[in-house]
């Protein structure tokens, strides 16, 4: 066998069965191993953007990485932002790059640029494979790397997937997620047993299981404590019977009353909680003066058996969980606003749906009514490079073919990798993706105060909106074969998502606001 | 004024007064500054990819180069493959990207990554301004970098946009294309003095205008030489009155044997002659062994200086030229095939007309007939990185309202930076796109072929083949604001071509095949 079918066998006996792939030349041998080896889920994206985020959304689902294949350094380059979302989100990721046979590099063909160079921003691990023998081990090391939640880039030279191999390479045992620190657990025990109410548990990460949840509602019933999630997340448990968390708001004026009276600060895999971005004359980091953040686990340890330990330590019982009082849920009618549109979809979420949420400044008030809505898994932007949502919806549906994916984007950021659609026909993947079509990028109209400019005129203004031509979501659907409907009033966008959640493949509803 | 507004003026004041941009938090101070700031053309793109690609066709239509405006790390990734592209084609651009505060960068919020790492691959310059004071001499630095061809990457951290800055700084004299090598074109005259019909003159760049080609014609009519072009080139004139000269064929097994009886070829800034990829069993350079290689001018020369220079040692005249015989032009009917597709295209082409080629395998014969049509340049994919097309027809458009510009595209092509559509409804640019729907990436199912992996199987086909959906080019183009048609015969798209050339504002015709 050649190189190329060598790693595609090693891919598949190491538990790494699906690809999303946008090829070109130097990939044609791994993609005509495909007809040789069984067990490889190829999933085609017509743009590299679709390819690395779905490669996330399949992770944060499975548990597993998904690989890539991606064309020379421009491919990867296309691929790079996902990938930048990705690895802040600590998913793990086999990415596959194509290169130039090794002795053609030299001679600065068109395609040829510093494919290591622009991997190593966005990758934990990233090797070239020198010849064809050394390929599969190669490709085993990077499933290693993966499998520890690392973007593992693998650049594969064209003459190394063609010529002769010896054969495929095992994956070296899995490491598996760390154990964590029983000092850190007795300290945490120790600040949650004195602290009361002014000391927060904060988590994200692997904490955000309903069970990891339901532990902290534990300790927070025994020890007074408040717990809280990050402001993005990469997936937490929620919905009717799931403990309800708030997150650290986006708006840092918001942020900072909120947090201005805890003296301790519990990290469960959480960052020390940190400004967006910075303002004039406003702090970077956002806890009090005087706070004392202690640091229980990090992403790499077992944050849900710690907080076994630490629930253990306090003595806290299922029974110490306090009842909470959900928003009551209604159908919305008349006018659509971000209230009424919160309402239907906590509504319209069907049990076990993913939800998808690169809703930016539409969905700020969507956590209270959907934590009332049926249990569901919330999954959100960790790198803060638009165009997330719509491959990450992808990835995820073609993780849980079982379940169905709520993907909810602006205008703006729908507009950046629109294309997952396409992949979402071709599959037919459960998805309804609904586009809240406000016709600016809100969030920058915020923003442009928020760092001291002001107003806008005119000219600026040009530069945040972007009606003048409106887009139509339902003609680009349409164009990649998906259907999709335009709603303007509450009733409508409650029978557009009944009706979406109802039928099997992809839907696309664009909210007129 | 602050750094963003002494970046702003000194742009303007240093004659780059377009800016392609799609801005995030980090660059509301420099969008802030076009209210304040008289004579800033500043573009909106709905992607990174279109506002890259926009400024290397400004670029090369101008002469002189744009600026772009990117959202941080991601905002820079996305733009990248088209930096690739446009740094092969010696563009020069002000790249600005924004940053975080100096202060805040070490809190690893969610956007931070390694910019400069990110920018270095695809950029000749990169250089982080440190305070406000630096900001508007580091700007007149890059303007001086993009003048003299190179991609020039200024990253803004967000305070040095909103301190107090000194005011704006004047760009350094212009470092004008250097001159050539007296002694260069010396030992050419010598070459195509004994040469005859066994040397080629291979020529791009800067070569190729009008005055270029008819200087090289004079050389060939006098010393028997053959003329051609690189494969791909930056700006090409061409159309009835100008010297046709063909292009080396991408197909390697065509490109041998046209070179095989070459003994001398001399490079007018081409490159010494290489395959675009590498295949097995087949040589990486293209020129026949033996066959001497004499470097006449580089990128940063002045070609066509040197080509005077030449034909004047060569004692070539105008009367030299040889008349050429052009292919015959009559309106197609019937089937829409490569063939009638180029007449109809060669037929329909206006006038001063700019042709952005991303024809792929479509266009593979567009070129015997076009040096038929009226003058026109014609530009092409330096780099590689396909999503070339459509943004740099964006950008020519910019650059020159009173043209019409002639986009043509495959299908798999489009799809990558398609949201150019919207960037040139909203500014009324005169750009017809031609999209040959083939559905497949035709290109692949020959290098499949050429790599020596024998024959698509159903699993491999279905990586190559866009159908399933078929995508609705027109549908797409309507989402974006612009009318559009689907033809699927040549009377059709006779029609439709000249009343899409006579139409003000942007038209897409999707080419069913």
């Amino acid at each position: 066998m050649n190189g190329a079918e060598s790693l595609v066998r090693t891919l598949v006996a190491g538990g790494v069965d699906v690809c999303f792939t946008n090829p070109g030349t130097s990939e044609m041998h791994f993609v005509a191993a495909l007809d040789r080896v069984e067990g490889m889920r190829c999933v085609l994206g017509l743009f590299e953007g679709v390819v690395t985020g779905a490669a996330d959304g399949y992770y944060r689902m499975k548990g597993a990485p998904a690989s890539t294949l991606l064309h020379l350094g421009p491919g990867l380059a296309n691929g790079l932002a996902n990938l930048h979302n990705a690895k802040k989100a600590n998913s793990g990721i086999v990415n596959i790059v194509g290169q130039h046979a090794t002795y053609h590099i030299g001679y600065n063909a068109p395609l040829t640029s510093d494919i290591e160079g622009l991997a190593r921003p966005m990758s934990g691990w990233v090797r070239t494979s020198p010849d064809a023998q050394s390929v599969a081990a190669d490709g085993a090391a990077a499933i290693a790397a993966a499998k520890a939640a690392q973007i593992a880039t693998l650049i594969l030279p064209a003459d190394t997937a063609w010529n002769e191999a010896d054969g495929i390479a095992q994956v070296p045992v899995n490491s598996q997620r760390a154990n964590y620190s029983a000092q850190s657990v007795d300290h945490a025990a120790k600040v949650l047993r004195n602290g009361g109410a002014s000391t927060l548990l904060l988590m994200t990460g692997s904490a955000l299981t309903e069970h990891g949840l339901a532990l902290a509602a534990q300790i927070a019933g025994k020890t007074g404590c408040k717990v809280m999630g990050q402001t993005y997340n990469p997936r937490m448990a929620r919905g009717r019977g799931r403990f309800s968390i708030d997150r650290i708001p986006y708006v840092i004026e918001q942020a900072l009353p909120i947090l201005k009276d805890f003296r301790n600060i519990v990290l469960v895999e959480a960052n020390d909680p940190v400004a967006f971005f910075a303002y004039p004359n406003k702090p970077s980091m956002l806890k009090p003066q005087g706070c004392e953040v202690h640091r229980m686990t990090s992403g790499a340890e077992n944050s849900v058996a710690a907080l076994e330990a630490l629930a253990g330590a306090l003595h806290a019982q299922p029974s110490d969980r306090q009842p909470q009082k959900l928003v009551e849920l209604a159908k919305p009618t008349g006018a659509l606003t971000h209230a009424s549109i919160a309402q239907a979809i906590a509504m319209a979420i069907p049990e076990n749906a993913i939800v998808v949420d690169e809703s930016i400044t539409t969905g700020r008030g969507f956590f209270p009514p959907t934590a009332a809505a049926a249990p569901h898994d919330w999954l959100q932007n960790m790198g803060g490079s638009i165009g997330f949502s719509t491959p990450v919806a992808t990835g995820a549906a073609v993780a849980c073919p079982d379940r169905k994916v709520i993907c909810m984007v602006g205008d703006g950021s729908a507009m950046y990798t629109l294309q997952s659609l396409w992949t979402q026909a071709r599959e037919g993947l459960n998805v309804v993706t609904i586009v809240f079509a406000n016709k600016i990028y809100q969030i920058l109209r915020g923003e442009f105060d928020g760092v001291g400019a002001g107003q806008p005129g005119q000219r600026a203004q040009d530069m945040l909106k972007i009606d003048r031509p409106d887009l139509d979501f339902v003609a680009l659907a349409k164009g990649m074969g998906v259907p999709g409907r335009a709603v303007a009033n509450a009733d409508d966008f409650n029978k557009a998502l009944a009706e979406a959640v109802a039928e099997p493949g992809p839907r696309l509803i664009e909210v007129q606001m």
